[in-house]
């Protein structure tokens, strides 16, 4: 996608053949910044502070980390070093110990000097992989908006709502839940986009709203409180968002409210779809809400508001008296029996588990280890 | 109630005998500031500029815009002209319309040289009777946390989650839907108050957390995101929230976002209840969705978020990009069919028309203006 007017991925190596450049995703939308990580610690420190994040872009960042700390060590300690520090930066996200299980099992079996090489190989096809997964998942969603821009009045958008960041800057490219989208409006067919802010973080305001406006999407960004009202006066046709977990039964791990977002959608007859790349899967699990963890995080993304001043400067206001307690979970899940369909690459799935097992046997098949509620 | 240790209520006559004092609330929680209203004009643009909010206390404040109105042009036409502007400051605001109706009938048959103090005297009575209620709230929600409270262990709390500021910074004192969380925490009963922010305005996490923190209620904010996963995880044991206006079958219009928390009560079979004082009864209305219309309120309030920097200035950042569209609508509906039951100054009634009539047929009576979808 573009960005700045510039057609670019989310993650890449640097000319140097080796250092790795990304988005510093906390200065958008306000500003442009490139973030050049070359020690080992660089991609530790850039996904704990979410100066990336997104599921599968974690994931492809984490794969580079791992490269950049096998080129310093790589020893058997180094690599359990790097694969454990990474693991340990945002504990939701599936797509984090795919990729470090992908990179481990790529560079485990070599010999120490030729690790380095095979894990930027490994890493350059994790990337690439995620690309092709977006774009067909991007070609199984455009069918939704198409069918429902059929029933349209010329001119007349189909309005779809989403809900935190699962665009192209959570991605390697395209986005999953967006990727449908871009698609779509590429194709000449009218979307706009209600894009949820997003609180704490405001992803949606300050990533999503940017994305689809450096792309030319149609987009109004609303409070996360806005949605029900939206579907109660028909004012949104279908909801599309991403998710950091699946589990066998289908119930969807996402960024907090979207929960809320699914009763909306159920209480309005709005069809609630969930863009997914396949390594988003967890098999492992089962009923989302027993079993996955959910992230606890700093009291001050919850206390603080970060944006521009009338200067210029990027500020954060603190929104909370002093004294206060806040709490800060990062995600809900959303039980199966309120999504309609997940959209994967693969083709739109129901969610549930045997859909689920047929369309994805490889992915049923790795769900050897034991179930782990504390994971 | 207690603001900076000193029991005071919200809207006052100054020692002058006719100027009239409120908190700025646009400067909390980060600033306690007297607003002295003294001329006509004061009333209509605290209100109108949220510096005074809250449907109750909305009302109070219109009706001593109006005396200090009369102070200055008595005449029948004066009188028309301050009921009109007080009137056209906030539209879903249903305790506005009724407030001036109260003023204008306690002042229209007066001479025009009585009709000040016929006012100031209205006012006042109007004040108490708003404090009286809120009372009586308070008495009849208290049951309902009471039975919660005998089915705890020792030290745990009733966790009682409330969206948007309902309190007695949107009443003259008490609030409606912290009425009985005050009552509750002054007999001596544990209880913790999960605090929805509320965005765009923020009027939980600045006014509900300040108001609670000052008298030394146990309470947490929370993004307005986060009340689902709470629910399903059965950390809320009962929801309290405000309303702006209960239709003839218990229709509540409230705060947007409101119509998600209810949703998510009923998923999760947490209790869902809404305080109100009975002028917040519009008989004339029936479908809540279909009848009332939502104020749409300023894109500023979506796009910059005030709060207080590092070095304590108060400041507002931009948290949309540029060129992007926002959209903010004030309100939202939860219909009747997902409100546990509606708290009373007369007690608890079923949110449905039959039990409202009932319990109110004196305002059922009052029913007899036509039904007025763009009113």
């Amino acid at each position: 996608m573009k960005i700045e007017g510039k057609v670019t991925r989310s993650v890449w190596v640097e000319a140097d053949g080796w250092s790795v450049g990304i988005f510093d995703q906390t200065v958008l939308p306000h500003r442009v910044a490139v973030l050049r990580l070359a020690a080992p610690d660089d991609a530790v420190r850039a996904i704990a502070t979410m100066r990336t994040r997104g599921a599968p872009l974690i994931g492809a960042v984490a794969a580079y980390g791992l490269a950049l700390a096998l080129r310093a060590d790589a020893s058997d300690d180094g690599l359990r070093r790097a694969y454990d520090a990474l693991l340990a930066t945002r504990p939701t996200a599936i797509n984090l110990k795919w990729a470090l299980d992908e990179m481990a099992a790529a560079v485990r079996d070599s010999a120490p000097a030729a690790r380095a090489a095979a894990a930027y190989r490994r890493a350059a096809e994790i990337c690439d992989a995620d690309v092709a997964i977006n774009a067909a998942i991007g070609r199984h969603g455009l069918g939704l908006i198409e069918r429902l821009a059929a029933n349209r009045r010329p001119g007349q958008p189909v309005n779809i709502l989403t809900h935190c960041n699962a665009g192209w800057l959570a991605t390697v490219d395209f986005g999953t839940a967006t990727a449908p989208i871009y698609l779509a409006h590429d194709k000449g067919i009218a979307v706009h986009v209600w894009v949820d802010e997003t609180r704490p973080r405001n992803q949606g305001a300050s990533l999503t709203a940017f994305e689809l406006g450096q792309h030319g999407v149609p987009h109004t960004v609303i409070p996360d409180n806005t949605g029900g009202y939206l579907m109660q006066h028909g004012q949104v046709d279908l909801v599309i968002v991403g998710t950091d977990r699946v589990t066998a039964r289908g119930d969807v791990c996402n960024k907090i409210g979207t929960y809320l977002k699914a009763l909306a959608a159920r209480d309005n007859g709005v069809p609630f779809y969930v863009a997914l790349p396949s390594p988003t899967l967890d098999f492992r699990v089962n009923d989302g809400l027993a079993e996955i963890p959910i992230e606890q995080r700093a009291p001050a993304e919850v206390t603080g508001v970060s944006g521009r001043t009338a200067d210029g400067r990027i500020e954060t206001v603190t929104i909370v008296p002093d004294g206060s307690k806040v709490a800060n979970f990062g995600f809900d899940v959303t039980p199966a029996r309120l999504v309609t369909g997940l959209i994967t690459e693969r083709g739109i799935v129901a969610a549930d588990a045997r859909a689920l097992a047929e369309a994805f046997p490889d992915h049923a098949s790795r769900a050897v280890a034991p179930r782990r509620a504390a994971e």
